[in-house]
């Protein structure tokens, strides 16, 4: 899950929406661990009974948002948007700035499934979803589809 | 939960304890993900019903020992010592050898408390510890001191 | 200077003059270290008599082209690119992929002067040039800008 | 060259030497950039005509001492030290603390030629030397050897 660390409503609203469907189907919520569609989705991901896990680009375990079980404290600045993205089996992008842009495009560069809700879909290989649920939908069955793929 | 990839059968033994004592605790364990004194401790949270962290240096999810619950994938190779140890409240180490010596020193450097178990304890500030409880012990109190203190 | 590291005969031509044009300027050529346009870019700047950087993905000083004078080793993988786009005074960015495409967000994300020669000007902040010679002068204005300020 | 960022003149001037040293032998100073040690080595090998490099732990290019020549940017905090290690062909290590520790350990680790100059000969592999010219001649025959070796 990947998105503007300041988002309006509509967008936060659509990440808890995310955040709920991920930890429903079961699986855990990866995020850059800070605030706006971080925060949401994380705080979705708690409201249904998921684990959550923060990469945080700081030193600190408080600079996680308080939604996140799992604090991975990388003090890498930027460079921790790859781990962010290559620790996840599959991306859900939301709106966002150019923060958002280098995640969705170091997706498309390792081969992660890139599942673009309401963004991003001008990017060849990006995923086109219209609400969570399907945007967590196609994420999920993408996952599963390279995990069954023999090594 | 520091310590050398490959260890004899001792070693491993006092990991697997470390690893139980921890997630009887309550407590994540967050580990390198790879083999011996990294497999041996997640086995025995896990055995324990407790939850494990594994922060893998290469670019794969499969890197990670079968008793990583979460995996952060870095493909940062030794970089990603920075944040095994970063991302630690408090540090036991078992014996090793560069790797993990790098860790220790980090860990001291950073400030998070280091104990150790059966080593590195001429090192001027690391915590000794006899036994594998009592590494756990002396681990949760420093962690548990430290975010006590008004920051 | 980012660009794709596989390039057809154009791109290369372009890029090398870029190179030229760095050198001549008295600036260091600074570059992801690898073929295609990295390469043809820092051939450029030697063949000029400047002086060039690569700053490589993998774990071996020889994973650079032979025309890069200072090779930084990282062994972070996709996370260097971080490290090329914050260790340079401005960005030139030619015809590029998904990784090129990461640079350029992680570079106008961090408020580095990012010029596109005959790419990426369809991002907001992306400052147009024409020519390899108008795309270096544009870099080095805007850079002379930026240390010029009283910080 | 590793070694504290805080040092007392006697260390400083051993720094100097060696810096002075690396220069007159036609190679590239490595360092993290910072003070103490680093920039003693920095002052000598620009004083001796040589070409200095900084790797520096924040994000900026001003956290660079004035010797640096080229400074890369990492912002990675302590993970650059595994960049530090890895870029250079030898190390040369003075006294220092913690962080030098993690330097040297990781030197080893990785399979690095690692000098210790009145330092750190209490690790095995760590060659010893007892001054300035002396530690340089060891390092560039190791890292001489190294790339003789065909791979």
């Amino acid at each position: 899950m990947v998105g503007a660390s300041d988002c309006p409503p509509p967008i936060a609203e659509r990440a808890y929406a995310v955040g709920r469907a991920v930890a429903a189907a079961g699986a855990v919520l990866i995020c850059g661990g800070l605030g706006g569609v971080m925060q949401a989705a994380a705080r979705g991901a708690r409201d249904a009974g998921g684990l959550t896990v923060g990469i945080v680009p700081g030193p600190r375990h408080q600079d996680a948002n308080p939604f996140v079980d799992i604090t991975i404290v990388t003090d890498l600045g930027h460079a921790r948007n790859a781990i962010v993205v290559r620790s996840s089996h599959a991306m859900i992008a939301l709106p966002g700035e150019y923060g958002t842009l280098s995640e969705v495009a170091l997706g498309l560069k390792m081969g992660i499934p890139v599942v673009g809700l309401g963004a991003w879909t001008h990017l060849e290989g990006v995923i086109p979803a219209a609400a969570p649920e399907e945007a967590v939908a196609h994420a999920l069955e993408r996952a599963k589809r390279i995990y069954a793929t023999p090594r």
